[in-house]
């Protein structure tokens, strides 16, 4: 297949990344953007060029509020392209679209799920989608000539593709990505009563719990808002679950707190069993064996080093931090079965294990 | 100062890490747990031994709801010795030793912030506490004496030790690990009713924030159950805050409901600058440099290995896994000063950013 003539509107963080990726897989794609400034950036970063053609594939990388409206001026500007979008909620942007048929069946919607802290295109990186899924969400009327055009573009750049309905998108976004936000956000926001004294005692499972909370509440509340029906149930149901424990532990002397404490936190625990590890499976419980280094690269560097010689796959690595101390302590995660080899090695080197 | 004679009433993790740690620095303490079993084992792997001495210090490390029990009879047990404990709950267990005003000034809690996933003799290590916050607690009533005992075996096996009253402990603890522990025990419980195609768009946002609904019930429900007090005024704040949200969601077509979303938004992202950063202040901003590797713990080392060279520190490091992909993500953080440099050195020598 010859390669599609690119159009893309919009070079934020997304819309250059996707430009300076189909730059290296050569496609030159033509950008436009409301703002002069950001649109000479984006070509002098090399993610496309201004110019004139009637493009076969429209990318429209807008905030999620503007999409549709963007989405349908490029179906009328366009009147043989295929629209897609990369907006991270798909429902609301395909109502507004199906309400002109005419235009409806050549705009397929899709979400790659990558991002970064940073917008704007100085954030871009032309692998920002390489190996991340690609979720596209074909409607009735869509063509396949037309899904087959988007999904070509993502899985050109190495994104992992996969393929599911409006709805299905909506409500999987709503529970792995937007739930964990909320919570996330409620959490850190409750830091703020806390005293330095008391914040001084923060630990890593907090500071992993509300990492997320520092995501751009402009961005955010548009998501939200657009993803409130498929948010709605479970919010609500998280809002009874914790009505049950805060009644529990405001009655804790009465029958049955400590059952239902002990129900959500055994919950928990098959909840996260659910989250597929990294093999594609379930998660793997891996073993952690803890090494205390020099708090510098150069000696995470020595023991990976080490590792990679004696031959043993990491499965994971979480440097811990220990405030006031000089050294770091590095969790490394192995399969059980590499573990004790992995220990044996590393006391007889002269590790210092945890 | 001479070594204090040790006694340690448990050998679980943290009572058999002791052990492990007091040996290192010199002191072998006389263990005792009401497991067979398990005494031999902490014994065999070199935490102390079983001997009938009169102890200076008694640490007693067995579960949060039997600590106040065992505590009391160690008191009466041994006239002359003062008693600690390693429960992350104070009030309730001094509020029982000060039933028996004879005993309790001998009693001074501590709390050694440190644990592991697993429990039991098995997973022992010496440097458990390396590094690690270690409270005291002292009570109106503990001389000096008692207070210095504890401290100096704290510091003698490295922990950082900082000094707060009981009721300043426990709700600086519902704060940054009660509270924390709650959420995410909610947010994992919540994906048990996700399907598997839903789950598999799970990212690294939800792993962190659900990682520590993976601990123990059991241990679990008698922190909340006794911590309950200071528990309870953080949940019914987190259930109306909560509250607003969901109202928001449902209604979110209704005025001021994007609002409060946005509110809640922009408090969890004041709320996380709270959280101390590594080097002692305010968290820092750092840059976040994203790296492609070959998934193997040779290709991590061969890049800190350059790290190292070009002279320029991580102040943190991330894996981010693709499932699907033979490849690795490695994100590293580092102070915005030294950012530039290193996207360059990278670049310039062949590394793949993303």
């Amino acid at each position: 297949m010859s390669n599609p003539s690119v159009k893309i509107v919009g070079v934020g963080l997304l819309g250059t990344s996707l430009g300076l990726a189909l730059a290296k897989h050569g496609i030159v794609a033509n950008l436009e953007d409301q703002s002069k400034a950001n649109l000479r950036l984006a070509i002098e970063y090399g993610a496309g060029v201004e110019s004139e053609g009637e493009p076969d594939l429209v990318l429209v990388c807008v905030p999620p509020d503007l999409t549709a409206l963007v989405v349908l001026a490029q179906l009328k500007k366009h009147p043989r392209a295929i629209v897609t979008d990369v907006a991270s909620v798909k429902g609301a942007i395909a109502k507004e679209v199906e309400e002109h048929p005419e235009l409806a069946d050549r705009y397929v919607g899709s979400h790659p799920m990558a991002g970064r802290e940073k917008g704007g295109p100085a954030s871009a990186r032309a692998d920002l989608f390489f190996a991340r899924p690609w979720v596209i969400t074909p409607r009735a009327g869509n063509s396949q000539v037309a899904i087959d055009l988007v999904e070509d573009l993502a899985l050109r750049i190495g994104a992992l593709v996969s393929v599911m309905s409006v709805p299905e998108h909506d409500e999987a976004v709503a529970l792995v990505s937007h739930l964990p936000q909320l919570v996330s956000t409620l959490l850190a926001g409750a830091l703020n009563s806390g005293t330095t004294s008391q914040l001084a005692l923060s630990g890593q499972g907090l500071r992993d719990t509300a990492r997320i909370a520092a995501s751009d509440p402009d961005l955010w509340v548009q998501i939200f808002s657009q993803n409130a029906g498929a948010l709605k149930p479970l919010v609500s149901q998280l809002r009874g679950e914790l009505e049950r424990i805060d009644d529990a532990i405001s009655n804790i002397d009465s029958a049955g707190s400590l059952a239902a404490i002990h129900s959500a936190l055994a919950d928990g625990n098959r909840g996260i069993a659910q989250i597929p590890g990294k093999h594609g499976g379930k998660y793997l419980e891996y073993q952690v064996v803890t090494v205390v280094i020099d708090d510098s690269p150069g000696a995470l560097a020595a023991l990976l080093t080490f590792i990679g010689e004696i031959g043993v796959n990491l499965e994971d690595l979480n440097l811990e931090h220990s405030p006031g101390a000089a050294i770091g302590l590095v969790e490394l995660e192995v399969l059980p079965a590499n573990a004790q080899k992995l220990i044996d090695s590393l006391i007889e080197n002269g590790w210092r294990l945890v």
